[in-house]
């Protein structure tokens, strides 16, 4: 028997059942959560029922984290702001979950050298959970994925969940439907304030944190602070309750970065105080509903065998101007309805 | 009789056949070319089936207007430089179709107050073609009815097409895929800089038109340019052939237009010699038949009466909890397949 057919006949890797996973998210059982995530980022129908079965029963459980995104183009120090947070969230006592987005796929385009070295002094800790989001196809790394393994990090019982994400167009509508409290980091200097405001991420931040400033560019930093409250001043009010803050900090320095939690942890009581986060999680999940509705919707109708048989060959005709959009468009409905 | 039922018993508007419209519009007929976009416009399943037909006949005719977008914030000045461009593009022997945004909707929030007012000049021209069109819950004024409006304006020979659209968000990108050249409209110190920016209209801009730059203007109009040059040198290149310009406007004191058609036209002959323009429309084509399938496939789900007997309670469950958006999608997608 050569290694490979040993390989083959190995047992199949132990595939634990809903019961199971379920039980162990619940428990705090990390390995389980891990493996939900997974299956809830797969592409196999199998796993993706299976996927669904979980969250349903994960989502009985009532659970009200405080869901944080954290936003910025790459550069501008997410990794390094976010280890500095998670430390400063810990000290007070909470556990914390990382949905961090994966610098070795394509579309974060991060730094893949910095990939073994990230946040290396959260992720030994027993109370932080840190899982990489593949950005599959979906620009800034969030998807409606993200929006799933936030409700089954909800269910395993962690307090904070922080969600990364590359600031990039569309994503943004998709986090702001997912978190409470988007915190936009800002590296001056790098052409970052351009970036930030033509990427429309300024408008749904509720707090500016900028960056690395310390040694050179303390003096740049304190400068592009008060553009930002300028152009903060600007721009309506997302919640009438909340001013939006622009912190000054530094990771390597410890600067600020206490100030910024407690800029959250005031969000958040004034969310409460008015009762909003309940009817903001209720939204939350309408529009989950219908993402997940559209999502299901399109995937139905490209992979119909119907459509998949004349897709190619209307795609062309319409190139070609043998055949009108609408009248290809009708052909593969037509197709599809079969 | 009363005048009510007088009123009720005249002949029907006279409705011409497909025959007749497609005819008319080749011919050059105004009032036929409106009323297929009034057709097209339509949300009445008959309209839309006239709609299509007229619009299959219509693309069958190969033509090559140049489109151009022009886009901008509520009071940069669009209605005028569209007046003062149009007025230059007529001097050149060339007719033209402008698709202004409604001022009287919703949405452009343009001032209803100039509506009588606006394009006098041209409105009244026998080589001038103008249409209002409806934001139809569209953002911005632009939607797919956008782009098959352009399509019979086109087969009625119009040799430019202006598209007005009011640069808000998601807008940009439809634009995007229905023109060629993009004019991008900034009135500063009015905000507008950030604005624009934030919007990220800049990037899809491949010229920027300062407007206003008369009176008191004129010094802050300069500054602008130097600050908008340098923002453009930030962003890639839209065509590795061409560099975007900065024009300083006035159109009272009728400056600067000339140079922002030559400008144009500077491209779209970068753009023949290449032979871009045809690879262009190919391409526009294809967008428009996903669209169209998409919009099409979403219309279906939303009207079935299985989803729409059912959808309503879902929603429910799903806002108290009692139905996860999984198994609540699910739901929906097995009505909608009986």
């Amino acid at each position: 028997m050569t290694s490979e057919e040993h390989y083959k006949k190995r047992k199949p890797l132990h595939d634990p059942d809903v019961e199971t996973i379920v039980a162990g998210i619940m428990n705090g059982n990390r390995q389980m959560l891990s493996r939900a995530i997974t299956l809830v980022e797969s592409q196999k129908p199998a796993h993706e029922h299976k996927a669904h079965e979980i969250l349903d029963r994960c989502l009985a459980k009532k659970t009200a984290a405080l869901r944080i995104g954290i936003t910025g183009s790459p550069g501008a120090g997410k990794s390094t702001f976010i280890e500095a947070l998670g430390d400063e969230i810990l000290k007070s006592g909470l556990t914390l979950a990382i949905l961090a987005v994966d610098p070795s796929s394509h579309h974060s385009k991060g730094s893949i050298l910095g990939d073994k070295a990230r946040m290396e002094k959260l992720s030994g800790r027993q109370d932080v959970f840190i899982r990489p989001t593949p950005s599959s196809g979906y620009l800034g790394g969030t998807s409606p994925r993200t929006h799933e393994a936030i409700l089954l990090c909800e269910a395993a019982g962690y307090d904070v969940i922080l969600v990364e994400t590359v600031g990039v167009g569309q994503s943004e509508v998709l986090i702001e439907s997912m978190v409470d409290f988007i915190l936009l980091l800002m590296l001056p200097g790098s052409g970052d304030e351009l970036q930030g405001i033509k990427r429309g991420i300024m408008e749904i931040a509720d707090s500016v944190v900028i960056t690395k400033t310390d040694g050179d560019q303390a003096s740049i930093a304190s400068v592009a602070k008060a553009e930002f409250e300028a152009a903060l001043m600007m721009l309506p009010a997302k919640h009438p309750f909340w001013h939006r803050n622009v912190h000054l900090t530094s990771a390597i320095e410890n600067k600020g970065i206490k100030e910024v939690w407690q800029d959250i942890l005031a969000f958040f009581s004034e969310m409460q105080k008015r009762s909003l986060l309940e009817e903001r999680r209720r939204q939350q999940l309408k529009q989950l509903l219908y993402t997940v509705v559209e999502e299901r919707l399109k995937k139905e109708f490209y992979t119909s065998p119907e459509v998949l048989q004349s897709i190619e060959r209307i795609e062309e005709q319409v190139l070609s101007a043998e055949l009108s959009p609408f009248s290809g468009a009708k052909t593969l409905m037509d197709a599809f309805r079969k």
